[in-house]
């Protein structure tokens, strides 16, 4: 079908990544993440699990808080404070899913925008779109770590972003607007997906449903990157893009497992190392 | 040319926000902006004086704070933050231009959230984004309120914001992906301007350059809304859209002036109004 898809790994941006990581890690000497946990959910634990090993190969101590899977708002914003104020601490991470009530983004307020390795805070978000400095969410900047890793250019080419979340889709249109694409967020209202993802020269798929985007919803030669990880019956994880549908048709795929997700969990350790040298610099 | 193009005028709507901000600020006695400004520009000082006489009408008392035109980004940081401190106000705007090496959006951190009336903080903007209780900037959500106004619909429809400011076009993305639009962002790096806008069915011109938006840049009946305020060699005000370019083609235009800037300057009293009616609730 003229394309020969070529997948867009994550493996080698993520090592590099990880890599610089450990060096600023070993420079600052103790350096330490807390992921703040209030389920039982288990592929929320395995996720954890995974961050930790990946942490402690590059030197970074992992900790892991567990609140109780009916912890009220306030004693999760109690305990975001502490860890704020706790100058051992250089990361923060609030998991979701969090206990019915609880707002993730009102709740990551109370994390210090210093630490907030995950650019949960919403004062982060709002830098970012200000241009001013603050951590990105890791998943929406994998996003453009991924394809700047496979040389695939930004500015003045069109992107569509599946998905409007406050942790993916938004962020990621603001992280693209910085590099000068025009950006289109479209979600699940979006009167007709297909009209709107086929003018664009790259897709991101960032919706959390299973083979969302086919082969007709882009336009031939397109780059795709999926951001979906959708658990599936067998345990396994699934993304929001038919890869054998838009095989031929897109130019490139990023695949999942082995995309987006092993640059996001590496940029949350080199956000982290880096929050540990700026408070190191600043005598904390 | 097939289309009558209806004026959207802000005149209305304008006068509703005054009526609603004019009640608030009676009920709750004295109700206190102030604009700090910190430039020489005489087309900031009309706008002052026309935001004072705005607000005098409804009952607010609006003070300007002058500091010189070459006041460091500390000093202007110092008046806002005792503006911020101080329990007589209830709104603050920090009026642009600024002294040069001073950013606009750096230096409103420092305004109070609640005070925030022209969602110039970036936690207002994070917030809003993150779908927490925030000021909008005003000129962003004179835009919605414009188009309610004239009951034309958002949700599902697609809508081509041309500019990617702070200030309008990126709180204007939040806004409209709020209210389940499809929203594409377009700037002065987008590759084909007239590609992207020519699939909305409504463009919102946000660029700041005079007759950008031309009939070729629109599908035949969209609604065309046009945000520029950009200043005439005879001192009059001339929008971002070629008027009579568009006449014919689209179905509906806001002028300028008459279209989005009364709506903008009676947001502003309404949300400082508001404000001051959620301090004395909280006792403040």
């Amino acid at each position: 079908m003229g394309y020969e898809t070529v997948e867009l790994g994550g493996g080698a941006r993520a090592a590099e990544l990880r890599a610089e990581a450990r060096d600023v890690a070993e420079a600052v000497g103790r350096v330490r993440l807390v992921v703040v946990v209030a389920t039982d959910d288990e592929s929320t634990a395995w996720y954890v699990r995974s961050i930790t090993r990946a942490a402690e190969k590059v030197g970074i101590d992992c900790t892991t808080v567990r609140l109780p899977p009916d912890a009220a708002p306030a004693a999760i914003r109690q305990e975001l404070l502490a860890l704020s104020a706790d100058p051992t601490v250089h990361g923060v991470i609030l998991q979701t899913p969090l206990p019915p009530g609880a707002s993730a983004a009102d709740l990551a307020g109370a994390i210090a925008p210093e630490k907030d390795v995950d650019g949960a805070n919403p004062l982060s978000l709002g830098r970012l779109a200000a241009g001013l400095p603050a951590f990105a969410p890791a998943t929406a900047e994998a996003v453009v770590s991924l394809l700047d890793a496979h040389g695939i250019a930004l500015a003045g080419r069109s992107v569509a972003v599946v998905g409007r979340s406050t942790v993916v889709g938004k962020p990621l249109a603001h992280l693209l607007l910085d590099r000068d694409a025009t950006v289109t967020v479209c979600h699940s209202r979006t009167a007709d997906l297909a009209a709107a993802t086929r003018t664009a020269d790259i897709v991101v798929a960032a919706a959390g449903r299973p083979g969302l985007i086919r082969g007709e919803h882009l336009a031939p030669g397109s780059v795709v990157v999926d951001v979906g990880t959708n658990a599936t019956e067998d345990g396994g994880l699934t993304g929001d893009v038919d890869a054998e549908s838009v095989a031929g048709r897109a130019a490139a795929l990023s695949p999942v497992p082995g995309g987006v997700g092993p640059v996001t969990t590496a940029l949350l350790l080199r956000h982290t190392a880096l929050a540990a040298q700026r408070a190191a610099a600043g005598g904390q």
